[in-house]
């Protein structure tokens, strides 16, 4: 089968040996699979990914100088059940979705960061067939695979405790941003101050539920805030993930501010603490979704609740994954690109009506 | 009357004119005030208090280039009172102590960080009259005078949510640290562990309710936690306050821990942000009290709930001020110097039986 294979910072795309489900797995062949800010990172900073998580109190998640298939925003088609696969409810011929890891006999793998549970940047992967749930029908693959990076958005909204009554203030309007901002329309929050240098970001923040904008460029994006609010308990979402974000949340953050940080930033970052006592800020990091929440996104979507369709900007075939990466470093062009086999060799746009 | 003034980073005892009191002041005599550690940072960081208050979003506290007299933790007797006074309930002769803020006609002062309401490195000084809380009879100015630091342990201990059936990790036993530790077992936290390389700080912390205290030199502290608990929810309180220990606390917390940051360090840090996304980490910035927690403080020394004896190491007179600065440098040597006007003119110690 055909593969996008990451291979120390490179992506080749290459005939691979198709899976073979083992005990519990389902084979399932890929229909549409979002491509994540994540990924493009980890290709770069591999190493550091593995170094983190060993730093972090976790099992290395993989062996970044072998090869490995990224892709964990997927739906797909359960092609074929493995052994040990009584009583699961996910049949041949469903369209699933699943949280991104596999349980297997020797621990937790994180698929698509994972040498053994390629990713759904290929044709065909193995799921768990307990972990699939099966998509509503009447909700195509293409919102369906949206479930994973909005599930991203809803458990950090949810981490934040934030409630209605609190304001919110959102910084980048890339797909986790643009995933906060959805989940806090979804709690009620209001208002919801949305900043991204990118006029189409911005734009999208608007369609997902912003009810204020502001490129920064032009007015710091808590001054916007200062402008339409001001007076609430504010949490400011750092959805950048570039070194001295966090610095610059913490300098601008009022008095008892709560910063949820959702960026994901690789490097090593400077803050100066004496700022955070002086205003008694509170931070939460925030990572992934629990079951619980991955369920409640995908029947959100699936009921019309959470509209993804604007997000979805762009399609591509497995052997147009480099390109793709390459055109999402532009944040004017594409905000979601899904990679769809058998879709066009360069990425191509999807607008919606 | 003789005080111990700041200027440009050194201390000078010399004969400044008694203060006045003011519209709504109270002119107190000090009767024993401990001497914080944050007034060795801010003796020498002057500049960059200022500044980091600024870039909090506070009014400037104080001009660090001009004179001002440091002493937060004061216990002092009413001698007289302003204008404006009718009402309250402090009257010449009372023993008094006050969150150290001053209001006036221009707004707060920090009192210790003011260039006009100098602190109690001093004979006199002037409060605000109806901010003054009468000390209980019985208990006495030393033991008073440390309402202060101990109100600081108990509203980390606030902000931090801990409940019984969590853990507590206190790294650092200085004056905040075993504040901490105190308040912690007030509330019935168990087990706390605490670290500290001094073996004099280690007594202390055993004295003021640790369950298990550690050397960070023989055994990490979170190893310690790990061997005698290492099941419960965790939080840890970083109570050194110098760079790094953010990044470590970060590094050596289990997932979901909460770090509670209660160590003033007031140059820039370094933190991989990765680490707290990965592990969810929540970290609290804490800072002052408030008046009730100030008031329940002085409730528990005063009832013997909270026993300060161990922490008074020291006296010295207002000529000894920048001896006990330099003496405080050496952790085994002092926890809590208290500056008694008329004391001894070189820091002499205080053995509690």
């Amino acid at each position: 089968m055909l593969a996008a294979v990451a291979r120390r910072g490179q992506l080749l795309v290459q005939d691979v040996p198709d899976p073979v489900p083992g005990p519990g797995d389902a084979l399932v062949a890929t229909h549409a699979c979002g491509i994540c800010g994540s990924d493009l990172h980890a290709l770069v900073h591999a190493e550091s990914v593995a170094e983190m998580s060993l730093g972090a109190g976790q099992p290395a998640m993989f062996d970044p100088s072998a090869d490995f298939v990224m892709g964990h925003e997927f739906c797909a088609e359960v092609l074929e059940l493995g052994p040990d696969t009584d009583g699961v409810i996910a049949r041949p011929g469903d369209l699933v979705v699943s949280i991104p890891a596999a349980l297997t006999s020797t621990g937790l793998q994180a698929i698509g960061y994972s040498n053994t549970y390629g990713g759904a940047y290929a044709e065909r992967l193995r799921l768990t067939a307990g972990m699939c749930m099966k998509v509503p029908d009447g909700l195509d693959a293409r919102r369906a695979a949206l479930t994973e990076p909005m599930a991203v958005g809803l458990h950090a909204v949810h981490k934040s405790k934030i409630t209605p009554g609190d304001a919110a203030l959102v910084l980048g309007c890339g797909p986790i941003g643009l995933a906060v901002i959805a989940a806090l329309a979804l709690e009620g929050v209001e208002p919801i101050v949305a900043a991204d240098f990118s006029s189409r970001r911005r734009d999208l923040a608007v369609r997902m539920g912003a009810h204020e904008v502001v490129d920064p460029g032009d007015e710091a994006a808590i001054d916007a805030w200062r402008r339409v609010d001001g007076r609430r308990p504010l949490v400011v979402y750092e959805a950048v993930g570039v070194p001295g974000m966090l610095d610059a949340a913490m300098r601008d953050a009022p008095p008892q501010a709560r910063v949820l940080v959702v960026g994901v930033c690789m490097e090593e970052d400077h803050v100066r603490p004496m700022v955070g006592v002086m205003k008694e800020l509170s931070i939460q990091f925030a990572f992934g979704y629990d079951p619980m929440e991955f369920a409640a996104t995908l029947a959100a979507i699936a009921e019309g609740r959470l509209d993804v369709t604007p997000l979805i900007t762009g399609t591509v075939g497995v052997e147009g994954v480099p390109a793709a990466f390459a055109a999402l470093a532009d944040p004017e062009d594409h905000v979601k690109i899904l990679v769809e086999p058998g879709g066009p060799t360069t990425p191509e746009p999807i607008r919606p009506t």
